[in-house]
């Protein structure tokens, strides 16, 4: 029988989007929690490189950055397919699953905790690149790695770009995006893995009044 | 019969890399040169969202993000593998290759182009970054992802910190690295497909005299 656990924190995207592949899998698996202030030494003798969650161990042996967990987890367990099965389909999830972690995503986590010319800038940012998944997301089916991914989205960034008093992400500016959200967040499955909102408003509230946490 | 196009340029690590993995596949491909200064209405066409090479198209559809690309690669074309076949192995060569491009290869690049503290801080970083690597690299056998990524330090890097003036990888410091260089550059594939070293080092003279190019 294989032996999987799971370093997160609670209140992580990434670590949720890795919770999230497993339980569609159907894998059983152990959560240990990490306190990020005081890292256990599993923690940084698992991902000594980076010496972050998640972290996920199968086996005894550790993987670190959640897209690679995801990766992982899809090549590895059977049950309902995290990427799609078509090359050219994958390589675009592949893309997208980029590009909002590297750039749209980070740009509008950023503007979040920014000030003055700074979060204008990045604020500009993340539109601009919303726009583009504005376009991506019309018309997408099955739950998969995108949506994992764009979860940050859909939940979280909602409520922290209102607590940052920004208007980024606005069923005005984004009604494509907006639609994909409403339905995402009332799939059965997505809508029992989130986050609670009103714990998930209390971190970061707790965040924005100490500057500390992230 | 399929149609494969790259849109690059000649002195880029990143479409090297595509490049490498096309012809390790025995893929037959036309490169159309992009002036990076004056980006075709194809390659905007192409990549909307990046503007940047390399973009390979296949059949008409375009796929970019040099990483994405070389798993495409990977999953379409028969012959030598690019990624290892055992999950874990596969999860521990996109971690390195995540590793390479968004931190430690980055943080060497930038050390080149930047001046006082700046140098300093990223030059601290890079070597860092490289530490971990001296581990990895050892014991490695078949060419394949890791390498075609890690092919900047072991070529375009080495032309350019002499050039910046700059001591990062050295053999005195990571001698597992300088064994794995010497091994790569000399295998007969890979020697083919390097840029020349005088043609190279004459672009990376020209962007630090004119402060351009990247």
């Amino acid at each position: 029988m294989s032996e999987v656990k799971l370093f997160g924190t609670l209140f992580s995207p990434f670590v949720r989007r890795v919770e999230m592949a497993l339980k569609l899998k159907g894998v059983e698996y152990e959560f240990i929690e990490e306190d990020l202030k005081n890292k256990s030494s599993l923690l940084l003798q698992h991902n000594p490189v980076h010496k972050k969650v998640p972290i996920l161990v199968h086996n005894g042996k550790p993987i670190a950055e959640s897209t690679v967990i995801l990766e992982y987890i899809d090549e590895v367990w059977e049950g309902p397919s995290i990427l799609p099965k078509d090359p050219y389909n994958r390589a675009m999830a592949r893309f997208w699953v980029k590009f909002i972690d590297d750039k749209c995503g980070l740009a509008a986590w950023r503007a979040c905790w920014s000030v003055g010319e700074e979060r204008e800038k990045l604020k500009e940012e993340a539109i601009d690149g919303l726009k583009f998944l504005e376009e991506e997301i019309k018309g997408k089916n099955n739950v998969g790695l995108v949506d994992f991914v764009a979860d940050f989205f859909a939940h979280w960034f909602l409520i922290l770009q209102e607590l940052a008093g920004l208007e980024i992400l606005t069923q005005d500016k984004f009604p494509n995006l907006w639609k994909w959200i409403n339905e995402y967040c009332n799939d059965n499955f997505i809508k029992e893995n989130l986050p609670d909102k009103d714990k998930l408003t209390a971190s970061f509230k707790k965040a924005f009044a100490t500057g500390n946490l992230y």
